[in-house]
């Protein structure tokens, strides 16, 4: 820190992202990327031509792209925000919407970027406790009067609650904005999109960046009424107006058009985190029931972060924080069914190296 | 505006981009960018491997571009700063380093987006007037006690300082951050990045868009010292982690490693510059002396709105703001020989059917 920096930011902790090493010596399970790389046509859209025009501005509205989102999802263009990165989306939702005034509530074991932004805006924010098996209880956000942030399913415990929870919620809270953060949504859940051309105070933050195979990217979107999508422009238009590049938008737009792949894969994804659970199960782990592509599962026989070292000098690298509540617990990220037995392998070995 | 936004946002105005038709039916000479695509060695290197990777996170560190940027700088890579275009890059500064006890100041016509900054975070801040015929007055900087953002060469007007005055500038506010926006630097000024490292309250703000060709790919990056670049660490780690994407950083490497082709294109720019004043001057025109890769010129028959649209009824796109101190003029971007002298064409048609 530089004796230049506001001190309104000096006891702010930022985000500390997932390991991110760039020699590719791990099985990388610790950031829920997808194991698959994009559809072929991506490869397509990304071309020459497209290249070539670099010099060229991306087009600030990203219209092509919010059209094909608009289809896709059958809600107007004037319903779709896009960002760079659902971070940035969220960054926007706590900058706009929230304040001295109307203050935020999230869950306490959750998306750990929340509490971050409501620092950075030195907002008055709850962590609202889980309940026993890190349950989310819907009746703990009803009629709160805030704000509200839920992720779901959540992370990193991977559980979701119902789409009828979420409107019970967005409808006891009519003077407040509730953003469901549904970047895990496509690995079996039930998304909440169609309540969000019924409710003014909705939003539903998806990201490219998992289900989409373009964590590489940098694409986030939400869909709601248009006037909160209007709040999150004006945002944008005055820190950021030109926030997604143009190769981004080509590949997004390729990757709306061929859905069924991701679709495909995503099936896959979700059977290889059935047969994970299973032969966790049988090695004594207690995994919580998941609907993301990760899984939140602890050890039998070792502290989290002790099995987290473990696995990483295995050369396999999963989540793990030092936070009382979830120190016992590692998320791990399911890849492809390789990547599952090689894990499941290394956590063999570790079981009985321990004995 | 919904009536969930916050009340601090009420009265903001933000930003308004310069016109961004997709539909290419007109010759773009009103945002400044480049008539000429990447290099080739750009499309090389955005190449299926990258593309296939995209379902992988970018190193949030971008390491391997903030290397090759201390090379070709030759400063340390802690010197160094990532942002999604220069617009983060100063969203990042106002943020960090103004507040009410430091305000901002920066010079009465210059860069939209400075003002936008300041009313977003509420904060105290001057605007300079500029002395006769646009010029920007150093001594109207030191000593102020105050951060400071110059661009340099300014926009709209093209005039450029040189690196003593902005010595002058750093020194006497030694306890404030003094910003130096270098968008246009490349056409033709000399750059004060040498002071950047005798200086710990100087960033120099630089871009990919203009001389580098890349505005499409979203990439600015600041030069400065290892404290100011934490400082700018923390607002990034604290609002999207993961800002560049894949392709961009791999485009950006390549880039740099093409600086010839860049320097090159930008020789062209500069002669096209000199040529366009010339035969503007033969009409009456009244241009600043420019530094950059766009002229400030004020139409000896017309106002500067009328101009603005009879271009554009013509199929010339250039920039003219509705503000009173500039609202003669118009900023051309200058481009390949061909546009400028299609743009000459249709200034002659022009002034002539005024006649």
């Amino acid at each position: 820190m530089s004796r230049f920096l506001s001190q309104r930011f000096a006891d702010l902790e930022a985000y500390v992202p997932g390991e991110q090493p760039q020699d590719m010596q791990y099985i990388k399970l610790n950031t829920n990327e997808s194991p698959f790389p994009p559809a072929p046509a991506v490869l397509e859209a990304v071309n020459a031509a497209e290249i070539n025009r670099l010099n060229l501005y991306p087009d600030p509205e990203g219209r092509a792209l919010r059209q094909k989102l608009a289809e896709h999802y059958n809600v107007g263009i004037d319903h779709i925000f896009l960002a760079n990165g659902s971070d940035e989306l969220l960054n926007f939702f706590f900058m706009a919407f929230c304040d001295q005034t109307r203050p935020v509530a999230f869950p306490a074991v959750s998306y750990g970027f929340y509490p971050v932004y409501a620092c950075l805006y030195r907002l008055p924010y709850d962590e609202i406790p889980l309940r026993e098996d890190f349950r989310l209880e819907p009746l703990d956000y009803c009629g709160i009067g805030k704000n509200i942030v839920i992720a779901n399913p959540n992370a990193p415990t991977g559980r979701i609650i119902g789409v009828d929870d979420i409107e019970k919620i967005v409808c006891s809270n009519p003077d407040h904005v509730v953003m469901i953060d549904e970047a895990y949504i496509d690995f079996g859940g039930e998304s909440c999109l169609p309540l969000a051309g019924k409710y003014e105070n909705l939003l539903v933050c998806q990201t490219f960046s998992k289900f989409r195979s373009l964590a590489g990217g940098r694409l986030g979107f939400a869909i709601g009424s248009p006037g909160l999508i209007e709040d999150l422009d004006k945002m944008k238009y005055s820190t950021n107006s030109y926030n997604i590049n143009r190769l981004t938008m080509a590949a997004a737009i390729a990757t709306i058009e061929n859905h069924e792949y991701y679709v495909n894969n995503s099936r896959k994804i979700q059977e290889n985190r059935a047969y994970t659970v299973a032969e966790l199960n049988k090695l004594g782990f207690e995994t919580l029931p998941s609907m993301a592509n990760f899984i939140f599962t602890c050890c039998p026989r070792m502290e989290g972060g002790a099995f987290y070292r473990a696995l990483k000098a295995k050369g396999i690298l999963v989540r793990h924080w030092e936070k009382a509540a979830i120190a016992d617990w590692c998320r791990v990220t399911i890849g492809s069914r390789e990547q599952m037995d090689l894990f499941l392998k290394k956590v063999r070995e570790i079981l009985k190296e321990v004995d």
